[in-house]
């Protein structure tokens, strides 16, 4: 779908120069956009493909707009209005409601007339699902759970019996929520002995959970993903781990049990947080870097070990295991060298 | 369900301190317990919980059970005995056997009739079902696979042809046993021939895996996952890898090709197992860590870097790279001062 | 099936010694072979075991056979002639064309008359599926995708509407091809507003892709998987990167957004790949390293901490912390003791 200039600046403000009636059709970047799309400058360091670009207009801080003389729209965070006007060209196509032949709902299930449930999809006796919700192929909605209104679940998602799912979330392909968290007493023979994990998980409003991740439910009391939150793919959310609103995780991360971590955090790809520690909000923890310990300050937290040539490697990483003695050794020859010191002073 | 204090220590041992005809109703922490739930004392640390916790019964160790005078049950293992408590009033729901309209079982499989087969599990040709085992909503047993009496497949579980899950096994959402061993050979070009993967993967008995949890199929031989094994979510198993007898592993980790790992083992979260090296009985291989070689003696091995505040990462390990030239410094230093040394005492 | 060792030979090349019409049932390891098998020696390592084999012939290099009076397979290159024999003695079963009662297939999508669609499988609008291909059960293929010709879909297979899957492709169970990508952009308050991704997913020929594996779809542009690209389980391939041909990656890497990885790499078990870096045709990133920075040269890049005794770790890693201060005080030594010198000179 196609939109005027004047009708996205009308909805999402930010200052027009050039041509209100110029139609737009899709977003682009900048060195691959042509005359009917609309880029933007996200970073200084793109300056030099303003002026080669083809897009029709682009969105731009306003102090690059100045020397411009070509459409474009000046706005303080050009990203973030790239975003809005991305979702305005790219509207989620729209749902009809009802169950399609094929799929299975108990009939103690409660469907808002509205909510899709597509083929091959199992619906569990006394769940809930809300208004213009969207359950796909495959997925199963286990017994007493309850999708809010809005939210998409791709095809093959599976929700556990009583886990919540709030309003306007999307669950990609293969996540699962809900799982037995892992928990076991040992016997004195080393076997193990279930203990049965009897909480739930409780997502918020506004929530993304990507590509087979998974949630697990809460020993006693809930796992809890907060509003906002947005989880990338294959990642691990350990039992009765509480993420606070707004937290960002990148793929491959992991957060072990009773973990709670704070508000608009932003935790790295394949990074790890250990479990029973608290994280404050707005806690950055770099990417493949291991939070062993609670973290009480915002700021940015890193322990990550860059590759570097093998033989390099080799050569340095041999001396981890001396980096003990080698301090030894340095304290070995200050004293050495104060006490010759003090002789030569006496 | 409740049970009467009574009952409970009749089934499970431990002295019961306090009002036999008690009833309890479910597990909860000391924090959050009420009159009828019955809580535990699992380490010295929470002592403090003890007397303000609001719960019906707490099990305990004999030693702390002395001070107490509200109603208590003393045992040696309270976690172990909570957990067994826990079981006892979470019973698995009773399953009625039979196949579920809209799920798909060829005429040449074995079911038994107390087997449970969910709205479209798929059970292939020639495979055997045991009897209560329940196979979950959208489960696909393969060809000739074998899933052992009372054994549980959540919804959208695979099992690949011929693999065999043992008895009382529990595997959770997205689990895929059997897929193929990552085996290539490579030609001159680089690019790679497939080594069909024609062995299998056997699963003992009381083994439970987690969501998204995947075991490959051996390439000539089996995989073997043995008796009482637990695995978390999102764990890579490689072809032909063998897991000894209640070995624990956490989430995100993953055992490289014919690696083979003791009994009684327990592997952290995130951590590794390079192929084709053997780890002893008994072995704790800690979070994150990654064993890089045989282990021959049991006790902890780690690995692991602590993340740090990102200014201090960045001033202290641009010196891995200079680990080896800083070693060598210590060394000429050690050499000087000798020498030195050696000429002030002639 | 059996095969005959002069059809072997006449197939596959190679220089037979003994008997051309022996009949070889199975490939199996040099240890556990009979005389039915036909096992190969692929390292030095193991000519042990070349006299002590029960096998009915060996594959084995010109060298290695001159000293055997046994049946043998001369070839440079004993592993690849062994892939190739285990293919040609384990043939993948033929499949009969058509669509399995309980499948789904929108009647806009386009199958050709030999592809297979199995019980459970849903195929969407204007979706389009080749020649023999093979879409296991439980599998998803989205609206407008295309699945080439001979390729297969083992179960539970999602793929995500308009991603593009060559031909003669292998994916397992809960691989996910196509989900969104993590995009989001910030607003003020930390609030995150999702990019659209409208890019696509395009996997080339003859890709294998592992169990729970997950490749995002591009955010404008498409993420694109070169030929003969092999990815193992638990895989994580990012929005908008892009490997070049043959390259393989072990388990549980992970790729983040626009890295671009050249041909003929091989990506270690556990690796990870940051984003927005290059990385040089024919690199090997070694298990459990983190490629940080863009690698210009062909050769072998580590960067991990082999694990060691708790004790012994604890005793050096808290030295990681010292690095700097380390240097600082080898330097400070090196000025004293020049100083001194430079005195006693004097």
């Amino acid at each position: 779908m196609a939109a005027r200039l004047g009708d996205i600046v009308a909805r999402l403000g930010g200052e027009l120069h050039g041509d209100a009636d110029l139609l737009v059709e899709q977003v682009a970047p900048l060195d691959s956009a042509g005359p009917a799309h609309i880029s933007f400058l996200a970073s200084p360091r793109y300056r030099g493909a303003l002026s080669s670009s083809g897009a029709g207009v682009i969105i731009v801080p306003p102090a690059d707009g100045e020397a411009l003389t070509r459409a474009h729209i000046r706005t303080r965070n050009p990203y973030l209005y790239f975003a809005r006007v991305a979702q305005m060209l790219n509207p989620e196509p729209a749902t009809t409601g009802g169950v399609d032949a094929g799929a299975s709902v108990h009939p103690s299930a409660a469907l808002e007339p509205t909510a899709h449930v597509a083929v091959g999809a199992v619906i569990g006796a006394g769940a809930v699902v809300g208004a213009g919700a969207r359950i796909g192929a495959g997925s199963v909605v286990g017994e007493g759970a309850r999708i809010g209104a809005f939210s998409r679940l791709h095809p093959r998602v599976v929700i556990y019996p009583h886990c919540v799912v709030g309003e306007r979330c999307i669950l990609h392909s293969g996540a699962v929520i809900g799982a037995d968290g892992f928990g076991f007493a040992r016997e004195s023979d080393g076997s193990w002995v279930k203990i049965p994990q009897i909480g739930r998980v409780l997502i918020g409003n506004d929530v993304e959970i990507g590509a087979n991740t998974t949630v697990d439910r809460g020993a006693l009391g809930d796992t809890v993903i907060g509003d906002g939150v947005k989880l990338d793919n294959l990642i691990q959310i350990a039992h009765n781990v509480r993420i606070g609103d707004h937290t960002a995780m990148a793929a491959c991360s992991g957060v072990a049990g009773s973990a709670v971590i704070g508000r608009r955090c932003m935790i790295g790809g394949s990074a790890n947080i250990m479990g029973h520690i608290d994280i404050a909000d707005d806690v950055v923890v770099s990417a493949v870097s291991f939070a062993t310990r609670s973290i009480r300050a915002k700021g940015v937290y890193t322990g990550s070990v860059p590759s570097m040539e093998h033989r390099e490697w080799t050569r340095n990483f041999s001396r981890l295991r001396q980096l003990d003695a080698m301090a030894e050794r340095i304290r070995a020859l200050e004293q050495q060298l104060a006490t010759m010191q003090g002789n030569k002073d006496n």
